[in-house]
Parts: structure tokens; C-alpha cells; sequence
């Protein structure tokens, strides 16, 4: 029998805690309900790291049920990165083990006065549990993930900050538990490990013993559409083959040999040692050493883009090794050896920091000429200095690339609303700048993959040098993409879904047969389309403006090699980008 | 006779140079020949360090004459800290020797490239020479400045960088000889050091022998004016006793008794120990231990704000020891021993760094645990870890007070525009909170100093803790300070033309006499009015609006004791303060 998932809210400076009936957020979930949550909750203007701010954490609409790739939680706050609300949802099974909880979302509320010491926060079916962290702080999230196992079980999950989580640094991830306990999953960006960290949480722990499936409001329905889904996953080229094979990062060879692959931090769109670094060449390696080339990050998947990736004597090394970090180290800060950037993987991982952020953190003090270019062991020191939390180095290295800019004196800082860019150059793949430039949450690739159409002929093709189309499709994307986020669905689905002509009404058919209302393809726009405007009023409030929608100047004045284009569009022109 | 001033521009990458005639800058001086040619060549959206940017240096429209304390030069740039366009101007001999020269102005435009080293330019009446300065790389101001001397003289004079410009940090100053050759006066707000760091300029040394006064259109009438200005000066109570007496620290004790004095980073309006900072205080060690209690930081100064202050042993400590020096350190960080302030005093100016940027970082940095509220001794330590580049606490505290609460992980970070807020609290001094968020230059107290009508009963009385009137007076102040700016006039002018009936009258027949034109008081007026929205202008195509021009949320939400008002400004009320 289905129950009404709840909401906890946990006030973080007396411990206390309560559920709530969603009321006004029954039927939300996700993206959704954290960004209307941030939006109706926390003063647009309030320090990210203040009292006021507040971290919440939801599952999506269709998380908890047997909807594959439907197991990925949302966190939200305002970032301290960016200023703006941020959502960076991660895998791993906490989302699914919340569900099983019975918790829609928790919400971290408050908190303690300076100097209190972190704790844990347990949620099991008999409620909420404090416990003291002390001897967990200062802790990588790998270690902190075995104590956890260590004190609760195996099958306990973790939500967990590193190092510079605790020190509050802007680039600050929250990491989650793998399916294999491992802490290889990530809410990365925009540094809401920081708010963690800032309310003195080391940890949420949960331990499903004893909790209960959602149930469905049309079983049978769902079940019909649920097999169509998942039919359609495996019938897909990507998703059937290309991210199981290869991971994400099959994308190396496809974008540099495209040109907008980012190299030594955005100076041309190729890298010569691309090869090198390669999902394939990934493959290769582990499949000769003897690790896995396909794991589901979630209880549910069944894309498999995720891995286990061992060293020459078949050690574990890292999961989730994605493309966007393999280029940041790899493309961005010029790093040949493929080993030593699955080891900057991990370390970011193990610390508690964006990749993204970090690799290019790491490039630009090989710019700055900290370290040199290229080095992968000084670039792991470089990070490794974070563990040491009167390292003021590594302050700098946990804080992203606009402050390890600023402390560098670099003048070249690829950044929307400070947050780095990621791993497509924009003069060559214009349709992702669109999404750069306009999305909520500052530079991201994920809020509109406009990589789709403009390099990988899903969802039809746009020129990815010229700016016809790009507006556009980024828009469209955006839409699309806050619905996937709303639901709980793994972004991966859309290379399906663009492509499959009945796959929209499929999603919406899981909903409706969950939730007993009628969700039409309508909805699915409207809904995406109320995230956006939802995020859109926050950013406004605190202060945002489409001034702000812009990447550097340099994009504009240095054309890249070896298409030779420029970014070009006019501020008016990206804000038809936004909903 | 009178030459027409030129433009000098100087190209730092491949060192060449050319005079220019001022062509349609004729006419201009200060901060509106600052501004204006930033606005007119300086890409609103460029990183502030990169090649594009330019750092100007401009006499006043008044400099060069015998007018009293007309001596101030101007430095303008886009501002590494703020992003703004800015304008900082500072005492000492560069500008009258920069008018002997009869240059208007210099640019430094373009930057070598990285890894170059740095250099000096020496200006003398035969041109302009460009010298090595790879021993004076690293060197504190005070033995740069030395180091110039035995090079050129006793009578030259520099603008010169210290440790902090070199390494390009956003609080790095530019610091000018006094009269007496030491770098105690600084073009202190902005950063503006790290933009001339970053085109390798250590300093910028002036021999003006052989150079000649400037002549004025109609002699007599300009003497006519001129002794009627100085009469002016000596006969109003502030600028002809209390500056003079006890120089801007005589401060201390009046705003502290308003309940306006910051304390322990912006907590509370009152500070216990203020007796044993005050200007009172100072002077009277000063005059104990054998020192000065007054000097002109200029020639030309009739108001001698400025003093020697010396050790227990009559050793000199340093200069232009001011009060907003004296507030952050003392007031904001808690730092009860004055001869300790004066030391920190001196170690900013020595690393070329804003005393109220980084005595407010001092205070982050408390905050944030890395030191002991009020340890003197330890703030030292810290800021002199900046003089070590690859210190990277010490770039952290020279990056300003956004950075270092970034850095660690403090909330409360009282800024506008990333400018640290100077030493009033603006819920108790409404007038001068106005100005703080609207200004173009970042929270700054000298851009429009309604702290004369909200506390000194200079120009009227506007009470300090309502709403009413603050922003016509913060407007109407920010306009004519715009124009002493422009003027080259020393800001400390304004106590006695608020309050002179003939006083603006007075310096237009200055103006006309020297140029042969027609000044009016309405021209004061336009003139100031003109530069405010060259600076606009300018800050709107940098991406700049409305809800930039705000307080942090805590000033409205925090009631300051002892009168627990806080901060009630619209954003639309506040945007009827600009021009």
C-alpha cells in the first residue's frame, strides 16, 4: 500500500526534527520541489553559508519506483559558488533508499554556533538519530564511507562531505554512496558541500531495514509502460552501447576530433594526445587489468556508463570516471597519463570537490605557474594539500577556478557567474554556450545538452559553428532537461528519448500510473517550464540579471583553432533563451 | 608662459612611448580625464588584468597651480577587486611634479608578456626611460623607495608597487612618495597595484628638474582666488583646527560615540577601548616621544592632516596614519595597542596593499578562527607573509575581505561590490550607507561623505539614523565630490565649502583664471554630474544594475546597538541617488 512520502525537516543548530505532509508540495519532487522549496524558504540575498540558507535533498517523481534510471537525488540551495540557486543531482542508492524511507525530501535547516562540532544525522524507519562525527572529521569520504559501514552496515548509505566540505570551500562536493558502498557518486557542482559543511554535517546515513516500495496508483499501467521505457533505453545506440561500453568518456575522440574539445585552459579545440586519454583507450585498460567497464551508479540502471577502474595490478582505483574529468585534467590542464588522472578522479572524489571545478582550478595554476603544465603528480599534491585544513594552498585549490584565478593573478578565467566552464569549448559548439551563458546555475552543461544536435546527430543536428538554431534548441533542452530533473530520471535518457518518437508519452504514462492523475506531454513542458521560472524568480531576487547571462570577453576577441570561430551572440539574443 | 599639458602613453609590452596632445581631452583632468578614458578605450568586459585594461594616472584641473591642496593625483582603471570602473586618489609629490613635467596624464597600456620581468619608468623633462627592476623585484615600498633615491636622487619621486601589486592581488595599492620620500601615501581602494603588477611596472619615478610651472590665463585673478581659498581653509574649524591638530583619527572618539564605530566585524556600533585609539591618543604619543603631529601629505597642503608618528624611542613608524586605518584595525579587528595599529599601518603601506581592505580581512580572518580577535602581534605575522610569494595565506589576505571569508568560510562579509565596507556603520549613518551601495566605485566612503551631515553638523543636519533627506544629501555629494576629484582637489576641501557662502564661487574663479575660461557654479555642478555618468556608463556595459547597488542582507535583519536601527533602503529609493 502506498503511503504519502513526508518531508524532514532537520534543524542542524539544536538537532531537532520533524515530519511534515507535503502540503503544498504534494506531487513535487526533484529539481522541482528543491528549487520551490529554495525559492519560497531562503532569502534570495542571505550569505549562502548563513543561517539562512538551507540544503535540501528530494527524490524525483518517479524515484522509489521500478522505472529504470529513475534513482537520482536532487540537492539544492543557493550555491556558494555561483549566488544563484543551484540543483546537482548525483546516483548512488541513497535516492532510492530515501524513497524507501518514505521521505520525499529532507531539508537541513539552521545552523550551530561557530566552533560546534560536526555529527551524523541516521534515518532509519524508526525515525532520526544524531551522532556525534569528531572522530570523523577531517576525514576523506572514502574513509568516512567505511566508517559509516564500519558503525551501521554494509547496506547503510551515505550522503558525505570531505575535507573541504567541512572548511566550507566553494568548490565543495556532497558525495554519495555508490551501489558498491564506494563514495564515487557526486552532487559536484556549485559547492553545496560547503552548506553541508557550514550546518556541521559530516554525514546523513541511511539504513532502509524494514522500509517499504512505494506502491502505484495503476500497477499494471505502470508495469506496460515501465518495459516500453526500459525497451527503449536498451534500443538506443547511446544508451545501449555507447555509454556501456565506453563510458562517458566515448566522448574524448568525438569532441576533439570535433575541435571543441578545451585545451590548456581554452587556448585551442584539440589536444594531441587525445588518444591517450580516450574511452577507449579506458576500456582497453581495464579490460586488461581486470576491473569492469559497465556498473549502474543507482539501483536501476540500466545505461551502465559508470565503472570500476584499476591500476596496473588490479587495484581499485576510481568510479564515475567521467568524461568531464577526464578532459579537465586531461584536455584542460594537459595531462597525458590516463592512470595518474584517474588517481586526481578519486582524489577530488576522496577531498569532496567538483571535478570539473578542479581540473580547471588545476590548470589555472599551471597558468599561473604554481605547478607546470601537464604534471599529474604535482596537480595530485596540488589537491592533497586540501586534506590539511590549515593548508591555505589548498584553500585556493578547493575554491574553483575564479579564486584560484584571482589568488594567481590569471586574467584568463572561463567562468559564468563563477562557476567554471566545462568541457566543451562554446566558440565551437555554440549551442551549449547558449546553455552556459542562460541556464540558472551558471556554467553547466547538463541544464542543456545542446551537444545532441550539434554534435552527435541525436535529436537532429544544428551546425555547431554557426548561431542559427542554437538559441533554440538550448531552450528547448533546458525545458526538457528540468523535467527529466524533476522526475528523478538520469539526464542519460534523453539521447533516447530526443530519438524515440513515443518516449515522452511513455514517461508520462510511468507518472500518471504512479501518481493516479493524468500527466500528458503538455505537463512535461509545463513542468520544466515551472522549474525554470521558479529558479529564474530566485536568481532575480538575488540580484541576477541578464548582464550576468554572458561568458568572458575572450570567447568573443580569440578565435579558435582549428575552426577559427568566435562566440558572437548579443545579450538580447540569449535572452530568448530563457523560458 | 604655459605649455599645454600632454598625454603620455606608455606601452608596457614592447616599451616604446609617444606624447600626445590632449585633443578631446582637453579640458579634463582627474577623475573626469580618468574615467572618461577609461570609458572611451578600455572594453567594459575585459578581465581587469588582461592586456586591454589601462591604469591612468591624471593631474587635477587645479593641480600645478598655487592653489592650496590641489595636488591629488588621480589613478583610474577597471577594478581587479570590484569589476567597476575606479578611481583612487592619493597625496605626495607625483602630482606636482607630474604638472612640472606638464603632463596631463599617463597611460600604461598592454602588458608583456608572462614571465617578464619587471621594470621602472623614469620620466625627466628629456622623455622617458625605461630601466630594469629585477633587484627591486620583491622589496617592500619603504626599501623601493630608498632604492630610488640613491638611484635618482633625493628629489625624486615614485608611485610604486610592493610586494602585493607584483603578485597582482585584488587589495593591492599604489603608494606615492610624501614630502619626505616615503611611500606613505596610497592610491589605496580598487586594487588598482595589481593592474599596474600585471603590465610589470615596480614604479614609476618622476625628476622633474628643469621641468617649469604652469602659467595661468589671467595671473592676477587667479592670486585674488587663491588667497581667498587658503583663507577659507585655515578660518573653518575642522580644516584649520581639528585636522590639523589631531589629524582624521580625531574621528575615533565622534563616531564612536554615535554609535557608528564598526566593532568586531561589523557587530555592534560601540567599541569600549576607542580612548586608547583616538586621535586624541595618537597625537598625544606623538607629541611625548618627539614626533610630528602634523604635516601636509602634499605641497601645497595648508591642512596637514598628516603626521610622523613615532616609537617609544622617537623612531619613525610611519604616516599618514588615518582613521579608517585606525578603525579596522582597532575598531573592526579589536586590536587595542595603537603603536601595534601604526605598525600595521606601516606594513601595508610597506606590501602595498588598502589598509581598510585589509584591516578588514585582518578582521575575517579573526572571524573565521585563523587568528585571535584583537592579537595585534599575530596580524602583523599574517600581513607579512604577503611579502613571501609563494606564501599563499599571504595571498589570501591581500585579495580583500570577499576573498578571505571565502577562504574561510565566514558569512558575514560586509561589502559592497566586493569593496569592504570603511568605518561607519551604515544603520546608525544612513547618509554614508547610501553611499556605499550607489556610488560607482564599491562601498566607499570618500565617493559622497554624508558623514558631515550626519554626525558633524558640516553642510546641515541630516539625522543619522532616519531615512529622510539621506539620499538627496549622499546625491548631491557624490556629485561634488565627482568634482574635487576632478579638480585635484584634496576631498577635505568639502568641510569648508559646505559650510562658506562664496566658497564653490571661489574655486570656479580659481579654475577660470587658470584656463581662461568661463567656470560657473553650475559648471561644478555638470562637471561632477558628467563624471558620474562616464562612471555609469561605463559600469552598466561591465554588467552592473540596480540590484548590485545594495547592502549585505545582514544590515537588514541585524539591529545595530546602541540605537538598534538597521538598514531600510529600497532598491528603488536607493536609485534615486544617481545622477
Amino acid at each position: 500500500m502506498s503511503q504519502t512520502p513526508r518531508i524532514l525537516r532537520i534543524n542542524t543548530k539544536d538537532r531537532s526534527y520533524r515530519f511534515e505532509e507535503p502540503g503544498k508540495y504534494a506531487g513535487m519532487g526533484g529539481r522541482g520541489l528543491t528549487s520551490r522549496l529554495i525559492l519560497d524558504e531562503v532569502p534570495a540575498d542571505v550569505h549562502p553559508l548563513s543561517a539562512s540558507n538551507k540544503l535540501v535533498a528530494s527524490i524525483g517523481l518517479l524515484s522509489g519506483t521500478g522505472a529504470a534510471n529513475s534513482g537520482r537525488i536532487s540537492v539544492g540551495g543557493k550555491s556558494p559558488l555561483t549566488g544563484t540557486i543551484k540543483e546537482s543531482n548525483s546516483g548512488g542508492s541513497f535516492c532510492t533508499k530515501l524513497a524507501r524511507l518514505n521521505i520525499l525530501a529532507l531539508v537541513l535547516e539552521d545552523k550551530p554556533e561557530p566552533g560546534a562540532p560536526f555529527c551524523n544525522i541516521v534515518l532509519t524507519k524508526d525515525g532520526v538519530r544524531f551522532e556525534d562525527a569528531g572522530d570523523m572529521t577531517g576525514m576523506g569520504t572514502y574513509a568516512a564511507m567505511d566508517a559509516i559501514a564500519e558503525r551501521h552496515g554494509k547496506k547503510a548509505c551515505g550522503m558525505v562531505i570531505g575535507p573541504a566540505g567541512e572548511a566550507c570551500l566553494t568548490a565543495a562536493s556532497i558525495q554519495f554512496s555508490d551501489p558498491w558502498g564506494r563514495p564515487a557518486r557526486a552532487a559536484g557542482r556549485g559547492g553545496l558541500g560547503a552548506v553541508m559543511g557550514s550546518k556541521k554535517v559530516k554525514a546523513i546515513v541511511l539504513d532502509d531495514e524494514g522500509g517499504a516500495r512505494f506502491g502505484y496508483a495503476d500497477e499494471e499501467a505502470f508495469k506496460t509502460a515501465s518495459k516500453r521505457w526500459a525497451e527503449m533505453l536498451r534500443a538506443h545506440p547511446v544508451t545501449g552501447q555507447g555509454l556501456p561500453g565506453f563510458g562517458t568518456a566515448v566522448l574524448v575522440n568525438i569532441i576533439n576530433e570535433a575541435g571543441a574539445f578545451p585545451t590548456k585552459n581554452f587556448r585551442t579545440g584539440r589536444c594531441d594526445h587525445a588518444a591517450r586519454i580516450s574511452g577507449e583507450t579506458i576500456a582497453e585498460f581495464i579490460e586488461k587489468r581486470g576491473g569492469k567497464t559497465k556498473e549502474g551508479c543507482h539501483p536501476g540502471c540500466i545505461i551502465q556508463c559508470s565503472q570500476n577502474y584499476v591500476d596496473e595490478k588490479g587495484g581499485y582505483v576510481t568510479s564515475g570516471f567521467e568524461y568531464e574529468t577526464v578532459w579537465a585534467f586531461g584536455g584542460n590542464a594537459l595531462i597525458q597519463d590516463i592512470d595518474a588522472i584517474a588517481r586526481l578522479d578519486r582524489a577530488c572524489d576522496d577531498l569532496g570537490v567538483d571535478t570539473i571545478e578542479t581540473g580547471n582550478a588545476v590548470a589555472i595554476a599551471m597558468d599561473g605557474g604554481v605547478i607546470p603544465w601537464g604534471d599529474g603528480e604535482a596537480a595530485l599534491k596540488l589537491l592533497y594539500r586540501m586534506a590539511d585544513k590549515n593548508d591555505h594552498l589548498g584553500k585556493i585549490m578547493g575554491s574553483g577556478v575564479g579564486f584560484a584565478a584571482q589568488a594567481f593573478g590569471v586574467d584568463r578565467v572561463p567562468t559564468v557567474k563563477n562557476q567554471s566552464l566545462p568541457a566543451y569549448d562554446p566558440r565551437s559548439a555554440k549551442g551549449i554556450g547558449v546553455t552556459y551563458a542562460t541556464t540558472t546555475m551558471g556554467a553547466d552543461h547538463t541544464a542543456g545538452y545542446a551537444i545532441c544536435q550539434n554534435m552527435l546527430q541525436v535529436g537532429g543536428h544544428v551546425n555547431p559553428l554557426g548561431k542559427e538554431g542554437q538559441v533554440e534548441t538550448s531552450k528547448a533542452l533546458q525545458v526538457a532537461t528540468a523535467t527529466v530533473d524533476a522526475l528523478g530520471l538520469c539526464l542519460f535518457v534523453a539521447f533516447a528519448v530526443l530519438d524515440t518518437a513515443d518516449s515522452v508519452q511513455c514517461i508520462c504514462d510511468m507518472v500518471s500510473a504512479r501518481h493516479g492523475i493524468t500527466f500528458t506531454p503538455d505537463d512535461f513542458v509545463k513542468l520544466g517550464t515551472s522549474v525554470l521560472k521558479d529558479e529564474i524568480a530566485f536568481n532575480t531576487k538575488a540580484g541576477f540579471t541578464a548582464a550576468d547571462d554572458q561568458l568572458p570577453a575572450f570567447f568573443s576577441t580569440e578565435p579558435l583553432a582549428p575552426h577559427n570561430t568566435v562566440w558572437d551572440f548579443t545579450v538580447e539574443e540569449l535572452q530568448q533563451a530563457k523560458v
